[in-house]
Order: C-alpha cells, then structure tokens, then sequence
C-alpha cells in the first residue's frame, strides 16, 4: 500500500487526504491545530458520502488515516509529501526544511499553494527537483483539476510520476508551463475577486446579487465550456478572430475597477460579511457543503455520461480501475458470469437498492451471457444483435448500498430465433436470493429491425451450454405468471 | 397573442425571438443584414431542440415569427421592443430615435447592451420612462439571467412589467440598482477577460490550458454557487469574516495583470485564433453549440431536480405554465399519471433506451399510482410502504432519445396486502405500445419488514378506482408466463 502524507489538516489538507484514503492509500497526516482530528474527520465523512456516487467502479478498499502528533512521524515513511499549510512564504519554507530532513529520499513534495511559485518554495531546498506546486480545488475530494508548476530545478520526471499519480486519484492534472504567481485559475478568480469587492464596497450589487449574476448565467457556461470555447461559438462561423476583431475596442473601455485595490476597511469586512450572511444564514456551512457536493456530484455525472470536460478525466480514471471480479457459481452447473456492487447512487430513499437497478444487473449479466455466446462486437457489425423482448423478475430481499451481488445464469432453451434464460440474484457469499429473472431474448436483423435466425457461433455455442447444463432441473419459479388476484 | 419586436438578429437578437416564439408570443424580427433570416432560423433551431427538454409542462403552440423588411414594420404593433444591435452608442441612439418614431407608444423597450447605461441611451429620447437595459447571456433561449438595469429617468412600472414579463419566459430578471458601464456579470466577464488575454500573450498558457483551468475547477462550483457562497463554505464555521480576513492581505499581491490592458496586436490576434482551432477546431461552431445546449441542459435539469440556483427559477417559471394535460388516456378508463422523455444519457449504443430504463419508467408510474391511492410522505412515515414483488415487461418497440413518453395505467385486483397493476408506455400522441409492464405491488410494515394489511386511505381509494375501471376488459397480454421454449 503506498503512503502519502499529508502536512496540514485544513480544507484543503483534509481533502487531499480523503482523496488518498479512498483511492486505498494509507494517509498519514499531520496539523499542529487541536482540532485537526475533528476537521479531517468531517472532511473525510463528506467525501466518503460523495465522491463514491462519481464511480461505477469498486473503489479499491479505502486505507487507514492516522493523524500523528508530529511531522516527523507523518512523513516517516511517505512515498509521497501533500504540503497544505498557510499561505505565508517563511512557514512554507521552514515546514518543507522540515519535510526534507525527516521524509525518504525517494519521496516526492507537492505544495498547495495557491500563490508561490515553485522557485520561491525551492530557496534553501537540499533537493529542490522533487518539489513543485500541486494546486487543488476545493473541494478536493470532487473537483478533478489539479495545476502542476514544475521550477527549472524541478525533475522532469517528478511532474510526469506526480501527474499519474494524480490521474490514479481521479484528478486531471493540469501541467503549467511556465511560473507565475497565482498560476492560473487563480490569477483569473482574484481578477473576478477584486471586481466583486468593488461592486460591494460601491453598493453596485450585494454578494447575493453577484452571485445570481454568476451561477443563472456565465457559470453555467463555465461548468462545461471554458472561456474561450465559449467565446468561438459567440463569434459564429466567422470565428475566433472575427470575435476578438469585434470585441477588442471594448478592453479599451473603463468596465473594470482592477486598476486599483479597495481598501478592507472594517466598514467593508463588515458589510460583505452581513450581506453574506442574509444571503446564506439559513444553511449552516455543513449544510452548504453537502448542496454544494450533491450538486456536483449530479453535474460530474452529467458530464460523465457525455465524455465532456471533467467528466472525461472522471471515465479514464473509471477506466483505469479494476472491473469487477467474477463471482462463484451459486449452483452447480449455473454459470457465473457477473457480478456488481450496489453503488451509493443506486439506492433509494428508504436505503434500499432501486427497482430498476435489479434490471440493470440483470440487463448487464444477460450481456455477459451474450458475449458468452459469441455476441461480440464483430457479431453485431454484422447487422445482427440480440435483444430482450420480455422479462419477469422476482423481488424476495433487499440490496442496500455497498453489497457485492452475484448473478448465476442458465439457459432454459432456445430455437432458431429465439434464447430463454434465467438469473438468481444473490449476495456474494450467501445462499438466498434476492431476486429472480426469466427472460425471453429475440434474434434481430439491427437494419430491417425485424426477427431473424442467429448466425454463427451462436447456435453451436448455445448448444454447448446447453448440453452442459442438461442433468439440471429447470427452478420451480421459472416459468410462472404474476398471479391474478 | 402578445407581439414583440427584436430588432437586430444576432446571435442575441435571434435567442431572445427564439425564446420568446417558444413561449407562445408573435415575433417580428428586423435585421438589415442579408443573412438575417438563416441566421434567425438556425438560432431558433436550435431553441425547438434544447429549451422544451427544460420543461415537464407542455409549452403554449409557438408563436409565429416574421422576419420584416424594415424596422417600420416591425415595431408596428409590438408589446414590446427588444434592441439587440452592435455596440455603437451612435448606432443605438438612431435605432431607438426610430423605434420611438414608429412604435405604439405603449411599448417597453429593453436594450440588449453589455456595456452601454440607460441613461447613456436615453439621451435625446423623448419618452426615456419606457427605456431600460435588458442585458441577456447567450444561449439566449437556455440561461435564466437577464439583467435589468433601469435609470432614474426608467419609469419603476415599466421594471416591474419587465420582470413579470421575462418570469414567464422562463427567465430570471436581476434588477441592477445602480447604473454602471458593463452592468454586474460583465465586469466580472470582462476582468477575467483581460486576465486571460495576458496569460495567453505571456504564453504561460494556451487558450485550452485556460478553458480547462476553469472547466475542470472553479466553473463546476460557480454553475450553482457564486463565488461568494463558495468562499463562506472555505472560511467555514468561523464565517465570511474569518475568510475575508485570512484572504484579504492576498489582495495586494501582485497576482493580476489588471493594472494594464494587452495590445491587441495581429500577432496576439493570431496566436488565440491559432491556439483555439487547436483546441475546439475539430467541432463546427454547429457542432459546439449542440454539444453546449445539452450540457447546459441536463445541468440544469440537475438543479432543477434540486430547486437550487438556475434551477428554482426554472421550477418558479413551469409552475406558472398550465400543468400538463394529462395525457389522453390510450383506452378509456386507464389512468393517466405518468410522462417522461428519453433522456440522452438513457440511450444504448444502438441509440435505443436501455432495458433498465423501461423499468424505470414503469417504477415512476407505479409511485404515480401509489401517490394517487394515497400512500404520500405522510402513510409511509407511519412506517407502512407499497414494494414491487414481481414484474413482467413486454418489450414491443424501440424508445429512441428525445422521444415523449406517455404511461397508462389499470388496476386488475387487490386484496388486503396486495395490488396488481398493469401499464401501457407509447410515444405521447401515438397509438402503438412501445411496452407493457404488469406489477404486483405488496403492503409492507417497513420496521418488521414484513408484509402487513394497507391502511387508510388506500382500500378506500382503490375502491374507487376499481369501480370506475370494473367495465373493462383485463388486456388480454395480462396474466400470461414467458412461453417455453
């Protein structure tokens, strides 16, 4: 099991360190703070509760989090060093010295940071090629985007282990190429940052109505598209440099206060932070927290289902994971063919597994018994596909969340054009079964989209199968109507 | 039917036509460009593809639009005037001197500027009470923000009819409440702008590393927070006031480019031409803009289904429409409880709903079903609920993405614990079943998790529905076994 540990507990260590954890890293972490274990904890119990929903996937089993009572401990043995302390240069620089002398050569540093360059945190390092920035978004255990600011000094094969690494967590590195202060989605929020300021301290807006002018329009846009892809469809056929062409005479134009920095007067803090709460006083931050990552979790999964954006780092890292393991047979002579874990997504409010995730299961197991059969993908290039034309489930039990099932299957008979099958739905490791399913699968011509013979290998495999399973006895529930009442 | 006229027909003035045709209001469109009516057509397209999937009320028929040959006659009857042409303050001021010529003096007029005050536009005008700016974001049709920003010299009446008027249309009005050049998102637009311009012309990074710096990170929470709702929950319980303070010394870094604006020399031109072809070139602006619009509106669907954000402005918007007819029902007598439409992410490789998706369907209805025996929050917090034990499916025909689906329902028996029902899923207007589903429903005490006798109101209402369906014949698909083979 490999070993990261994580120097600071706040938002941003605590994150990192329930990304680690349930991608199966052992995490050792370290914050001076007292309450450090309390706010790792709830950090961990958010992310436990969402980012699981992103993945179709078993997760690898989650790995231990001890929080030690020094630096020295918690670096000990890393193979790789988070460093999310403060933004204040001199306590970077004595907590990396400090990492230097107690970490293993061999372990990589990433900071946090939102602002330094990986030059400024390198002054004084013994062995300045193993750090850069690793710069994460809160938060950290639901957003992909990770920036990476090598140094000149920095190794390049750091950066390349670090952003597989990253890509192992499901995160989506973004390799900045040359350093700069605030790197680069930081440099455009403090943009947005001081104008928001300014517009409050003018009375312009309040910061709910800033916020509205955010999240009803250009943040929409952003979820998906950046700035300049949005910008080329504005333009239209005439493109990018139409629009820019179209555009550029206003940059000249007095839209912006960024020349100048408000003052924090505590008139200011005052105000931002009345108008703060009017807007978002009845929640508490907990509260907010979960909102926030139930709704990212629902627009992750909406750009997953698209391949698009965030959601094309969240399906390679998907990819990557191991798929499911085989199950043993239930029975005797039935074929093992699939198996599936109940996903937090999957359940319902009384905590039970969704009606038609029985289907699912069973759905993707018919699959399996296609394939099995010879249904491959050059099968249906052919223009000929097998589909399920009828199905009779039995609910006995209850799946709840985080069940391994198994699906045992037979084969009950076919002709020419026609395949019946059955499935038993079991936990993995007991007997009785949770559901039942009957199906009648139909031969079709995909172009005529009508009914037709199977063509090779299904028949001979089919009677393969069912020359295997011939001594069994059809199940007593096969075969069966819903009783009239 | 009310009558608007959008003079310009850009990509603005064509969203804002499209938005309100969808809607139900008589359009007439004036643009002196010859394209105008291909470009118009293709915007509103798109609208007929995007904007319904947005909403589970059927929209009004849509309203005619009318491309005119002069300004003259498109403002002849209009309600109301929307001006959306370049940005030229000369320009704008001989568009309105018109429009306030040859419009009933009755009309509103909102101006799509981005950039321009009312009381800038307002000058020479002779009526300036029926003037404000209505500031869109496109896709027009799709985001909910429009700001209104009204002038002294703005008639508060004239506000209040705006914002009752874009509430309909789907839209969420923003009231600015202080003239301001850019008004409140584009500043913010425009200080990320510059920002952006100078990374790309500093080449610290490219127009792609831009747009994934905000699509993979910050753009994900700004879809449903702002940025100051964000930073609350990052101070965490010691509030906006602990942020603030903690961030606020950042300010004065120097972590932006503001202070000065980028030349925008042919070369800078060329390279963001360059870098953007790179990145989106392998999509037409066609292309783009489909894959934006379903992004866009399955996100918002998200937060829709969550009443959050965009999404509650939506929920305000579709309570307000007429509540969907219930479907006719395909045979008299059956119930009419349940529609859906195939979503995108619900469609197989062969660009077929998948099997498990039926099931949902069916699941839906039964809730319906059950809902309207009266089994609410209320009977199942006594600890009783309804669980299916055994369904059959019959798959008939192919549900394809998009497609509007309509569920009829019968009640065939019930005794003191169980009921059996039967369902008819076509496509809304269509005759031909696409699947049929039959149910046996069971009374369970959640707590002993077992089966129990079903409390009020239920017998009772299922009396009912029995004797108003007892004349029916059962469906002679009803009741049977999956053949053997």
């Amino acid at each position: 099991m490999q070993k990261v540990a994580c120097i600071g507990g706040g938002v941003i260590g605590g994150g990192w360190a329930a990304r680690f954890a349930l991608n199966g890293w052992s995490v050792a972490l370290y914050d001076p703070a007292p309450d450090a274990q309390r706010t790792v904890a709830e950090v961990l119990a958010n992310a436990e509760r969402a980012f699981p929903r992103l993945v179709d996937r078993p997760l690898p089993p989650r790995g231990p989090l001890h929080v030690c009572t020094s630096l020295e401990e918690a670096v000990a043995d890393a193979d790789y060093v988070q460093e999310s302390v403060p933004e204040r240069l001199d306590l970077k620089h004595s907590v990396i010295a400090e990492i230097e002398a107690h970490a293993p050569r061999r372990a990589l540093i990433g900071s946090s940071t939102s602002g330094f360059t990986p030059s400024a945190l390198q002054a004084g390092m013994t062995a300045p090629e193993r750090l850069f920035v690793a710069h994460p978004f809160n938060p950290v255990y639901l957003l992909p985007l990770v920036e990476v600011v090598p140094s000149a000094a920095t190794a390049a094969d750091a950066v390349e282990k670090a952003c597989t690494m990253f890509r192992a967590l499901g995160m989506a590195p973004l390799v900045v190429r040359k350093e700069i202060d605030a790197h680069i989605a930081d440099r455009l929020l403090e943009a947005v940052w001081r104008e928001a300021l300014w517009l409050v301290h003018d009375a312009v807006a309040t910061t709910e109505e800033i916020d509205e002018a955010i999240r009803l329009g250009f943040g929409l846009r952003w979820a998906q598209m950046g700035l300049f892809e949005t910008y080329r469809i504005a333009g239209g056929e005439a493109g990018m440099k139409h629009f820019i062409g179209q555009f550029g005479p206003a940059l000249a134009w007095p839209w912006t206060k960024l020349m100048d920095v408000p003052a924090l007067t505590p008139d200011l803090i005052d105000k931002i932070a009345a108008q703060s709460d009017a807007q978002s006083g009845a929640h508490s931050i907990r509260e907010l927290e979960r909102i926030r990552d139930d709704n990212l979790v629902d627009i992750l999964r909406v750009l997953k289902d698209r391949d698009w954006g965030a959601g094309r780092a969240l399906n390679a890292y998907e990819g990557a994971l191991p798929p499911r393991a085989l199950r043993p047979p239930a029975e005797a002579g039935w074929l093992a063919l699939h198996g599936a874990e109940v996903l937090p997504g999957w359940v319902d409010y009384n905590g039970h597994m969704t009606e038609h995730r029985y289907l699912q299961v069973f759905g993707e197991a018919t699959d399996a018994f296609l394939l099995h059969i010879g249904m491959d993908a050059a099968y249906r290039a052919q223009g000929r596909s097998v589909y399920t034309v009828e199905s009779h489930l039995r609910h006995l039990s209850e799946a709840h969340a985080g069940m391994q099932l198994a699906v045992a299957t037979r084969l009950l008979g076919y002709d020419e054009k026609r395949v019946r099958i059955v499935h038993r739905l079991t936990a993995a490791g007991t007997e009785g079964d949770l559901a039942t399913a009957e199906h009648m699968l139909l031969s079709v011509d995909t172009k005529a989209e009508r009914a037709c013979a199977m063509a090779s290998p299904l028949p001979a495999r089919l009677a393969e199968v069912a020359g295997a399973q011939q001594t069994l006895d059809a199940p007593d529930w096969a075969g069966h109507a819903i009783r009239t009442l």
